[in-house]
């Protein structure tokens, strides 16, 4: 069995690299920050001093980091991946990040002989803790089978969606479908609380047709309970409609909701709001509107 | 049995009067057209010439009508309802109108003696053929109990909202929905298409996580096989939103994305589309674009 490596070992990664370690592989760790490789340690993982040495000892290497430009540090900065990887190694960005810059890193990756998958995730950390995420991958198919079956230490749904990027774009495209749904049924329930109607009842009623959605399950009930406790925070939301801005301009495209979206999340940010759950859009809406949902 | 009458016999209201004929009731049958009023008789309805006629036959009455201001005609025209109606008698509106003009009618009925609930679907033909209808009801509970066992020969997922207009309040709650969710789906797909990803794919991974909804199931995948024969035609998604758009207004919110869509409605309209499914929203998106998600 192939030593591992594991970069990233923050509320997403410590749990996933905890089930690699659960699995009986050898995981070699790092992360920026020393508390978080000594907690993996505590469960056998193999502490390194810099993604580098991760790098020299394993040839299947997951990242889990915040970031595009986090991502490019790992591998490509002082002391990253690249001044270690060994020819034939494979790494799996596993991060939320851009496409295009997805397909930069695998280009040069390739240039040097190493394998790249993206595989980005949904499911949040109940999902990472669980070993139920969502996995949406890109990058060639035979890459895809190899790395498949330590994919499913980590998630059920594990889909190949495309090349490189592939599972980048489906990962951005799923975090507008949300945040979009969420400004849906925002809209939905200030409309149906300020015309002086029980939201908990327009939430069951609408749940039965066709605007049923998990967002609405989920997230609709968190509104009218004001529970905006995180679940997915809106900095991280704001992070995800960023790339989606940012690829929907670069590729000549025009995504009008997506803008409003981010607005009104820049908005709850603007009223203090930014590590609040990403439910509490329904905030900038409300504020708009004079009226509370469950008011 | 109390004898019923049933105005507007179109493509919703014919199956629906066939449902009450069919579990052995009597119904009084009006509708503008007069083909309309025969295909019905022909399953044992009992035409009346008139609305009023059918006020003066019956003590349960149901509207089916397309907008506020046929419903209006209906109760109020000339030969309407209200030159017939007996105390006592109970008049039941499912068709889709304005929250606002549903209260004012209720009141106008009331001080006649007359009751009335407000009990607009969704399901569509489908539904309404099949019997099984959502009916989202406002009005008194005590009436909506007395016609309880009747909209069960039209639906299944039958709940009373709240006082007059709620009904129809959570009708246009579930259209704004609909449509944002529509909107939603359709950016994510025009991104992902355009970005070279396959939209099938994508929908697929989608449907498995936290983006799932109904919409992205059975409209994703019209908008991926370009079906966008009705099914909900964009003119009457377009009068819904108006709705929303009015009553917003009246009350004094703000409801941005419900504004967006509706703009893309009328984009869509502009370009001879207004009789196409509502998923052909994404045409708007595409055209924006210079970019199909099929292509």
């Amino acid at each position: 069995m192939a030593d591992l490596g594991f970069v990233g070992l923050g509320i997403m990664g410590k749990p996933m690299a905890g089930h690699l370690l659960a699995a009986g592989h050898t995981v070699h760790i790092y992360d920026l920050v020393a508390d978080n490789i000594q907690l993996v340690a505590q469960a056998g993982g193999r502490p390194c001093s810099s993604s580098k040495e991760i790098a020299q000892k394993s040839t299947l290497i997951f990242i889990m980091v915040p970031d595009t430009p986090d991502v490019e540090a790992v591998l490509f900065g002082k002391d990253g991946l690249a001044d270690g990887l060994k020819s034939g190694s494979i790494v799996v960005d596993m991060s939320s990040i851009s496409p295009l810059a997805t397909k930069e890193f695998a280009k040069r990756l390739g240039a040097r002989g190493v394998k790249m998958l993206d595989a980005p995730v949904s499911g949040g950390q109940v999902g990472a803790k669980k070993g139920t995420l969502s996995i949406m991958v890109g990058g060639p198919v035979d890459v895809f089978e190899q790395v498949k079956p330590v994919f499913e230490l980590l998630g059920k749904n594990i889909l190949h969606i495309g090349d490189h990027g592939a599972g980048q774009t489906c990962k951005v495209a799923n975090q507008i479908v949300v945040a979009l749904t969420i400004e849906a049924v925002s809209e939905a329930l200030v409309f149906a609380s300020k015309a002086g109607v029980d939201p908990m009842k327009v939430r069951a009623a609408l749940l039965g047709g066709s605007a049923q959605s998990r967002i609405l399950d989920l997230h609709g009930e968190r509104m009218i309970q004001r529970n905006f406790t995180p679940g997915f925070r809106i900095r991280l939301h704001q992070k995800d409609l960023n790339l989606a801005q940012q690829s929907a301009r670069s590729m000549g495209i025009s995504l009008p909701n997506t803008a409003m979206a981010q607005e009104l999340f820049n908005a709850v940010a603007a009223q203090g709001g930014i590590d609040l759950d990403h439910s509490a859009m329904v905030l900038a809406l409300e504020k708009l509107a004079q009226h509370k949902v469950s008011g």
